[in-house]
């Protein structure tokens, strides 16, 4: 995908560049601002990245992550703010007094649901990661993909089709990879890194949660409970159970699966998936929370036991208006 | 890759063909099969694919799946018999009748270990799945891909890649998915298909091998038991428990993962892989078995208390051999 000409030329034009992108950031969002920090070094652009949270763990090996400054250090204001994969402002968290005080805001996404926020906005809901775009950008720029770069951007492309199984992974995304690792990406090292490097404690702490999982309307849904008593007898944050509840829905007559944790204060963070019908937007959102159709979430006050059963008829009466039947 | 003339030019004269593959038959096995059954139908050959054991229930999506045949049904004697996958003749199982009777044979295959046991032999140990290989026979056919073929070979592919993470995947890996993905294969159906349909039993057989697992080396190895008496409880069969070494593989720290299960008559099938260092080719050979540098197997008889001690020694003379250190 070739990035707008306008978009280059901001680029070429900035004397100073902030690159940020979201808060909690994933693959995708540090994998796409470390490629764009590299490439745009080469340029001697000398540009800084600002991020609102820490980088996590699994995504520390990436070349130049401990370039990445918090928001607090990053200084400006700058020509340039590089806005990546963020659907809307806020997206940023505490960088966002860095943002809107630079000269000018480009905003690079693949969000269907991007509010345009930038004077430039360049949102492809094509691309399957924003990756995918950065790739087209430093390209565009007419900079050579060195194995750091294609690291970083692999790394992006990756996690955000779920290693090439998501419904975003296109023939394009492919090829993108090919190119990458042509150039020096090494697809083993960077899944190893990020997929395959699990304490056992979270896997344990995984089988202990997929034993107690508990179904209802005749298996259509999938319960999962991770309390606070399991986290501390596994040694393990609530950050480690981010993944758990997709072993949920990837049960066989599955169409919605949802994972309560209890988190801090008595609160219960519950996570919605669900597969071809259900909108677990708009069950979230009926509970103060928000995402996708078919991922989703959202924090309530416990205890834990009231809150299933609570959630748990809110979804039998959505499986049966997604037009659903069952008997128990 | 460009498939030998000799091999083109086998196909091409046979006017009765026997398509084959290994016992448990993975998803490169069956993928690699079908596709070569659906190109070759497209040239009026109707060729027979016999297999020694049942396609698994997560490969029946696949298109022409229900053509498989069992060794007893598929006759013969064939003008040729097209051997995919398997690195040694015994690996045919119950078909080895079928393929020894047939006037030519032909063994296509990436595994290093693999005995040249055919006619014509096609070893690429380069090629990430023999679906890859399977690819260039049809394109070298002169046979386009059409949706049916392409979901065939990406399903290979996908599952001998480890969905595109494991060491084999190069950047041809990649350009052959784009051309399967623009062919017609949808990654993302494939994939809900292969990965994101489990049975709830397999699912909780997994948690409980995962619980189980041992750890020796200084937790070099992880080693998990997948006894007969778990597999009738949980009610699944020994290909369900096909993935589960990769959980143990996934483990920081771990450099090899073995996985001893009781198969029938008494006989423990293990399964090695590795993440570095250790060559667990070599390692399964010494067993009677084979495979590649990071991922074999082999099958030995019982008691499995024995084998397993056996073997735990064997890999920590292979640690100790690739330079590994370690505090017991």
């Amino acid at each position: 995908m070739s990035a707008p000409e306008e978009l280059l030329q901001a680029i070429m034009d900035a004397k100073s560049i902030l690159i940020t992108t979201h808060v909690a950031p994933d693959g995708d969002a540090i994998g796409s601002a470390l490629a764009l920090k590299i490439a745009l070094d080469r340029m001697g652009k000398g540009p800084r990245v600002g991020l609102s949270d820490p980088v996590p763990e699994f995504l520390r090996f990436l070349p130049e992550a401990d370039s990445i400054e918090t928001a607090e250090c990053v200084g400006g204001p700058f020509d340039l703010a590089l806005v990546l994969d963020c659907g809307s402002l806020d997206r940023v968290g505490k960088c966002e007094n860095a943002v809107v005080s630079s000269r000018k805001v480009a905003n690079v996404d693949h969000h269907t649901t991007n509010t345009h926020f930038a004077d430039i906005n360049w949102v492809d809901s094509e691309a399957a990661a924003t990756a995918q775009m950065a790739a087209g950008i430093i390209r565009d720029l007419g900079v050579e993909f060195d194995p750091d770069i294609a690291a970083c951007l692999f790394a992006g492309l990756s996690t955000d089709t779920g290693s090439f199984r998501y419904s975003n992974t296109s023939a394009d995304t492919f090829r993108v990879a090919a190119a990458l690792v042509d150039a020096g990406a090494r697809p083993w090292e960077i899944a190893q890194n990020i997929y395959d490097t699990k304490p056992y404690k979270s896997l344990s702490a995984l089988a202990e949660a997929i034993l107690g999982i508990q179904f209802s309307s005749g298996g259509l849904i999938a319960s999962m409970e991770i309390t606070a008593e399991m986290m501390e007898r596994h040694g393990i944050t609530e950050s480690e159970t981010e993944g758990f509840i997709g072993y949920a829905r990837s049960i066989e007559g599955v169409e919605v699966a949802v994972a309560f944790r209890e988190v801090e204060d008595g609160l219960i963070r519950i996570g919605f998936r669900s597969k071809e019908k259900v909108d677990v937007a708009e069950v979230a959102a009926e509970y103060g929370g928000g995402g996708h159709v078919r991922a989703s979430g959202c924090t309530v006050p416990g205890p834990l036991a009231e809150v299933k059963s609570n959630v748990i008829s809110r979804l039998n009466r959505a499986l049966a208006e997604a037009g659903y039947t069952w008997t128990e």
